[in-house]
């Protein structure tokens, strides 16, 4: 456990980890797995192997800020797609992917971060095929997908129609400890290959410890009914939450009802800052991420993403209750109808 | 143990690290200090904050293979500067450093990889001097510096004259485990900051379960006593393989004679390729590394690596036997005097 271990991860974890992919329905064998540093570790050696400077990644408007951070390492630019509530708008793809060839499409399929958004089946099969007819690899994270508390599942871009042009990133710290810094991606052998060659000059390996508590934890078989004990304990949570929501933030704002991860992502009035708000919410021990963080090309000010995941019940009714406070005093010095010649 | 923690690593490990510097004479506080996935991490995420492409890297010739492949994914160039018994020729500096106005120096001080040999104090003061002078960062690797079994101890060139323009890179994998992937950087604030930028795009931060072992380990009071009985292990390997190839190596064969770590440079006679004599090797169930690997513009094809830290004393001294029995079965088929007209 103390040794060093190959860079592609430990033998038993991967294999078990291929069986597991094989009963959802995703063909993979060991040799289509790495175990990274986290899956955030997966994102910087896909930047490191798929782009050069001024190549065009595809995002959904907004995506996970982390994702940018590795890729902008790399210098890429980004393509944004708007979502909605079935995720990403695929309707406006095909005229991106034709015009601009762009290196990757990054998408988050379950329970968006931030938006906590779950993209729909159709959307995700008409994705797979844009991508795969242009030639165009999707990246598909997942770490949240195992924490589905309502809602039916829908599978992985991955599974849908064998999905080789799909590479698909999961992470073992929503689920079981994100401490041990671990997740892994399934792809086909040759992008393994140069991601193994890519991670060898950036940390060798993850830690080899990690790896085996967490294969004689997997086979344990004790995983499910942890699992199921978190989705019991976030669905309440996301209850509490959307419930303390509607009782407390103005009437003019909207936000998302997730499906399953750790986000709700709220809308305020447009024109609003929701960094603005920061110092005074932060001033009642109330924080947030202000939205404008996850949107690759700017925008978004009037947006904010809440964690309800790590807060007890008591803490969310209050903390929502302030928060909402905040807002509503913020907005009543907004004027509600700006001056047209403003606008 | 199980959560997240900080980017830039557990505070208490980085404080129990600093007091350790300044017992060593190296002024840092916590501040100064970054903990990273191995010390491999270090010179993914140097490469990342000060290279771009084609920046020059001043290497010694050989060096580390590792520092290699982190630069070269970004794109680097390298200058070599030859070394010998005394590590890196540094009246061969000055010219490059003007001429070629360098990113970085990287340069590793004690028992280097793969040479084995240290650099003389006087060297570290010259190359300190000029370093700083022409105003290029150093960044010196050091995983190897607790391993000494023979000879005195010489400072780190971070702690020579202050070592501001230092930036000193340690491991835990050849004292503690290398399977925990832990290692940590000691810089200027401004520096550690863009680690810690880097860092977070790149896996978050280093896993929090290995720092508290490693923290609960090293205050323990009980590394001292197990690096003694690794020196004692060591030296006695080494002698036990020196003395081997005494025996098997043949007459116009040299190696190095390392006073600490876990290497032997050998050289073989000019015009012959170790990477030749490796399937042989092999074949009779011995490996060594190819020299030309640690090469950064290529040469070293008569050199290898030993490495006699983890094989018993029967297996070392069967193992030189037959590599020598290799070496000289090709050097018998080997022209000693290559017709001039070849050369």
């Amino acid at each position: 456990m103390l040794q060093y271990n190959l860079t592609e991860g430990y033998p038993p974890l991967r294999q078990y980890l291929a069986e597991e992919l094989n009963r959802e329905g995703i063909a993979a064998h060991e040799n289509n797995i790495i175990i990274t540093t986290g899956s955030q570790q997966s994102l910087d050696l896909l930047g490191k192997i798929f782009l050069n400077p001024d190549d065009k990644v595809v995002v959904e408007n907004p995506t996970y800020v982390g994702a940018l951070q590795s890729f902008s390492a790399y210098q890429a630019q980004y393509l944004t797609i708007p979502c909605d509530d079935e995720g990403m708008r695929v309707d406006q793809l095909e005229t991106v992917l034709k015009n601009y060839k762009p290196k990757l499409i990054y998408v988050v399929s379950n329970f968006s971060n931030p938006t906590g958004v779950t993209m729909s089946r159709y959307r995700r099969e008409v994705l797979q095929q844009l991508a795969y007819q242009h030639q165009v690899p999707i990246v598909e994270d997942d770490p949240y997908g195992e924490t589905r508390y309502s809602g039916d599942h829908i599978p992985t871009i991955k599974s849908i129609d064998g999905g080789s042009g799909v590479i698909l990133q999961r992470s073992f710290s929503k689920t079981i400890a994100p401490g041990f810094r671990l997740g892994f991606t399934v792809a086909p052998t040759e992008v393994i290959n140069k991601l193994v060659a890519a991670k060898q000059s950036v940390d060798l390996q993850s830690n080899t410890f990690g790896q085996m508590v967490l294969y004689e934890y997997l086979r344990s078989g004790k995983l499910p009914a942890h699992v199921e004990k978190l989705r019991e304990v976030y669905r309440h949570r996301r209850d509490v939450m959307l419930d303390s929501m509607q009782r407390h933030f103005p009437a003019d704002a909207h936000w998302t009802v997730p499906d399953g991860g750790l986000f709700i992502w709220a809308t305020l009035p447009e024109g609003m800052s929701s960094l603005m708000l920061l110092p005074d919410a932060v001033a009642q021990k109330v924080a947030f991420i202000p939205g404008n963080a996850f949107f690759a090309n700017g925008g978004g000010d009037n947006t904010m993403r809440l964690n309800f995941s790590c807060a007890s019940d008591e803490n969310i009714v209050e903390g929502i209750k302030r928060l909402g406070g905040v807002i509503k005093r913020h907005t009543s010095q907004f004027p509600t109808a700006l001056p047209a010649f403003l606008i």
